[in-house]
């Protein structure tokens, strides 16, 4: 049987979604570690994004296989009741045969935390890049203009060796401030995101609120097709995987 | 100079706020720690509410006295580049040379998060007492209503050799549910709180929403002026002191 879940994490504690090697402290390696403890046989998991280390998830999306008399309420009490305080299944179900939760997925939406005017965000501090600038949102709104639709965003990956295309559709950009609470919510939607291509556009978009570049570089960032061309790559504390959806 | 402070901290890691003999993991012994480095002599930073290990603040006052060339400004930008990550400032101002954060104070208000239906509250499992139970709010809000006004709350103090008075008055309780994010919030506001007042009244009042007691009981609980009358001491996490009021 196969089945779909939707989970949150809090990334912090962890070394990104992917197993990698001896690294076992990874929230694919901790789902995977309670589905083989359940069934008694291996399980791979397949999770919609790749998330870095300590990047967060809201609505993480995953599927496996495997095949159990229970029903799928009770494999979700029992990855829950296994699974450590920070990991948490929200709904699990059967699939279809060909759901696959990376390669069925047609949009994601991740959202970046930003803190303005050096507020320490005592409770939010894990979940939120806190820096002391007041950012110019207009030019900060200006510029995502230019970012959305297809394009190549190669110089917003930091795999210098992709060899896949690294062309991707943005959607949706949202950036939203929260005066009160001295926050810009910035929220990225589109078919598919490059290795940290959320975190380096978040880091540029920074740069140009601070007023150290201008939003028309946004155009010339675009074409150089070069990693070098675009601003830093944002923390990745301040980043959550929001939603994955499906057709 | 007398100076009036309003600070938001994490309570997670700390002994709580009273300075006790070695124990300098507190929230007082940081804020004194920093002042002392500051003017280079000690100094005693009183609290308006003595916060348990474990119990947050979004709006805990404190007053301290000293003399320096330094305005209220550099002060708090000293504290907040010092203090630690979880523990911020958020004001700080001169005050009447006889304003003392506990003894002026006239109200407080406590908030108690509690978790239900057995959700992890991945993000503020650090700041809510998850338990599995669905509660009858109803009930609760029942209960609450006896509470209220002035009483001796002596079976709601966890300090058994309490000499002073346990009279106090509660001018309000609020209880909200969401049921979207499975959490109840109980809001208490009163002329002073006991030791461990408000979370033997939140414990008495999750035994009331579990029906393990009859919301008629708390006159009976009142009456006995014995903390074994009531119910369990909650958990310090879901704890946080909101604000304090003076004249």
């Amino acid at each position: 049987m196969n089945y779909k879940m939707v989970l949150q994490y809090d990334g912090t504690r962890y070394n990104g979604w992917q197993k990698q090697g001896n690294t076992e402290h990874t929230i694919q390696g901790k789902l995977e570690a309670v589905l083989e403890r359940m069934i008694g046989e291996p399980v791979m998991v397949q999770g919609a994004g790749r998330t870095d280390a300590g990047v967060h998830a809201y609505g993480q999306t995953a599927s496996f296989k495997l095949e159990t008399g229970k029903p799928a309420g009770e494999i979700r009490e029992y990855l829950n009741h296994y699974l450590p305080e920070d990991i948490e299944v929200l709904s699990l179900e059967e699939a279809p045969e060909r759901f696959h939760a990376r390669l069925s997925a047609m949009q994601k939406t991740y959202l970046y935390r930003i803190g303005t005017g050096g507020r320490k965000h005592v409770f939010d501090r894990k979940y939120i890049y806190c820096q002391k600038a007041e950012l110019d949102i207009r030019a900060m709104k200006e510029s995502a203009k230019v970012l959305l639709g297809t394009h190549d965003f190669r110089s917003f990956c930091s795999n210098k060796r992709m060899k896949k295309s690294t062309v991707r559709t943005l959607y949706d950009i949202q950036i939203e401030e929260d005066k009160r609470e001295q926050e810009i919510r910035i929220s990225f939607t589109g078919n598919g995101f490059l290795y940290n291509m959320v975190r380096i556009m978040t880091g540029t978009l920074i740069e140009i609120g601070q007023g150290e570049r201008r939003p028309e570089e946004i155009r010339v960032i675009l074409q150089a097709e070069n990693r070098e061309a675009a601003g830093f790559t944002a923390p990745p504390q301040g980043l959550v995987l929001v939603s994955v959806e499906y057709e």
